[in-house]
């Protein structure tokens, strides 16, 4: 539980932190700056997964953490669990960032993620994600650092919202007016069109159930991602 | 069947999508927007041939099919199927990059790629790709998604042409008027020029057959991949 | 000993030289600099602990000599010599920097690097790399350079100091009066903030003790590492 | 044999015209540039061992094929033969990255590559190189891509002179007026500085013979590096 914190709130540091970076430095060219914060996060992510994927599953995620609890490897109330310390965690995360940059601990993002367009990126951001993890925990376990990291990477570039793909960094990211923030306003919109990919993502291993079922396999995520 | 559609779909939403944020943002400086499009489309690779190999030997690619089937991997219905599957998957990740940056769907490029230094290119690019995984099965089977990334990682930049390697991905670049573009006038060059680096290896290794022939070897991709 | 002091100065070579390439070359852009500067050290660190872990245990710093010994792997007399070879050795990799690009071999750095965020940066960058190396010995040690690597990647980025933590490589970037100097002033603040990141790991450690105890864990990192 | 060749042919291909590239879109930030010129042959020596490795060793380097000749492993014959089909495939490969760049395929370099600090570089470089292949036969053969790959990548940067390290490299780099070329006249200071580079390496493992002696060790290139 703490490792889901810690994980979570050290994720949240490197993306709003190299994004201040990013924007510092960068000179006004935003392809710059993302290019590092895409870098930097993806390769947060290989390190936080590989090392707390043995002791909480490192989801860092609501939206995994209610995938495993359709998989029945974490009961209800661990998922609440979960999901509390995953919120808290993010914001702590945040707080830190700022106080490394000598800024207001306190923000509220004024930076617009709105429309049709960022709607359709989390839906595809999620889902895509949600679709690695179920994917690779069947190819390859031990690869899974990896290839979130890498996916993350590719997903930040290929999607129109840059991949928040997360309800719990997308609450933190609205109280951060830098770089990476979303306006509170929009934030719900996002989380909304998160959960609808997770509802894809399960309505689609519900259609696929019978010939291979990745939801209900019996691979273990604490015992694999190692 | 489906994993081969879904994988050149979401190759494509990542090849286009990573070319229009990486024009969009990087303010007309072309190499920073290659660099993202590039490392984006390395790491997705890697990350959807390590998932999707095991299922359907991840080829998201005619050339790649038509190998397999001169392997005996694949029977000529097969072949056809795969090569379908391919177009009609890459078509609707190009209309899904479009979509999720908010640009009409149906669009023309009018970019121009052509001239020989463009077609040498993808001889190529095309051969190179094709000896990867030849190579690649002989050598380190389990390395194969990390080799391809990073040949096209590298082939996007030493080739002219940003290496397309692939008539599907060709196919479907005509169609968008974007950074990853290609009018579709000069999209059969391309195609043919494929095909000869095709029909270069398989020469090749039908010439170096006696000592070890890599084409025919009994190791079966779908075995190996994962 | 030998490879501890001859790691230690690769690795300052690889952080000035490529600091220097990097800010003569990117017309002012601090990013791009500091994208190449981050790059090179990632891939340089994830190269040299590959080769030198077997070896020496390849440490390059003080900090985590210190929590080898605390470890019980290194007696006092050992880290006493680590630490003279590895600042000795961070010394010598400066000054083989300044040569190779035709610079002053002395030089003192006049870069102003100090304040509450730049302390707190160097307090998580040290506590950070550190639990890297004691949670990585615990997962798989056999990744410990990738995560190393990747995590001062990260790190460059996400600390508003880019991530010193080491308190032989503050010491040599005092002497050089380049991208990646430190003004001597300041680099006791660093060193300082740097100590206390290593006291808060080992204060966790033992919090945590009773459970599972990564610090006195028998595994030993000279024997994981390669 | 014909793999040696080959292999030495697509690395000058990659390093030529990932640099030719890179200038075109650079619009005159070189630190862009020579971050994709890096990155490109990093990826593309990753490739290229791993695939070639088991067949020729891999060497694409005279300074290699001589150090395994002095590890007893190649014949003078041998070689004198490796030398002159990289040498061969040097050029080869530099002509066809003008091929596909629409340019003159001869042509003669101007661009200054010299003084003190280069020729330190290119020893340093040099002797680097073959410490990462002699530590990393000893350590992980396995890793010897990466390994290799992330060194180049790293140097690059970190040397004054872009780490060319290789004689066969420079001859052929001599013959390119473009972002990777150097001037027939300062190509014999690189390559005596590189030989430099080779007898430093092997008087260090004469001196530490004795304990541990990587030069003799029965380890062979072509049974491990696979």
């Amino acid at each position: 539980m703490l490792a889901e914190g810690l994980g979570t709130g050290a994720l949240l540091a490197i993306v709003v932190g190299s994004g201040i970076m990013g924007e510092r430095l960068a000179q006004g060219n935003a392809a710059i700056a993302l290019l590092a914060n895409a870098g930097a996060t993806g390769a947060g992510l290989f390190a936080l997964i590989t090392l707390l994927g043995p002791i909480s599953g490192a989801h860092f995620n609501p939206l995994v953490s209610a995938l495993m609890w359709r998989r029945g490897e974490l009961s209800l109330r661990e998922l609440l669990a979960y999901v509390c310390v995953q919120i808290a965690g993010a914001l702590l995360g945040v707080w830190l960032a700022h106080a490394m940059f000598d800024m207001p601990l306190l923000q509220v993002s004024a930076k617009a993620r709105t429309g049709a367009g960022q709607w359709l990126s989390e839906i595809v951001a999620s889902a895509g994600l949600l679709s690695v993890i179920l994917l690779g925990l069947r190819a390859r376990a031990q690869a899974l650092p990896a290839l979130v990291g890498s996916y993350i990477f590719a997903a930040y570039w290929f999607t129109a919202s840059t991949s928040f793909a997360n309800p719990a960094v997308t609450m933190a990211r609205a109280l951060t007016d830098t770089f990476a923030g979303i306006r509170p306003m929009h934030a719900a919109g996002f989380i909304i069109a998160q959960c609808a990919g997770l509802i894809l993502v399960l309505a689609a291993s519900a259609g696929l159930r019978g010939t291979n079922d990745p939801i209900q396999s019996s691979t273990s995520v604490s015992g694999n991602v190692p």
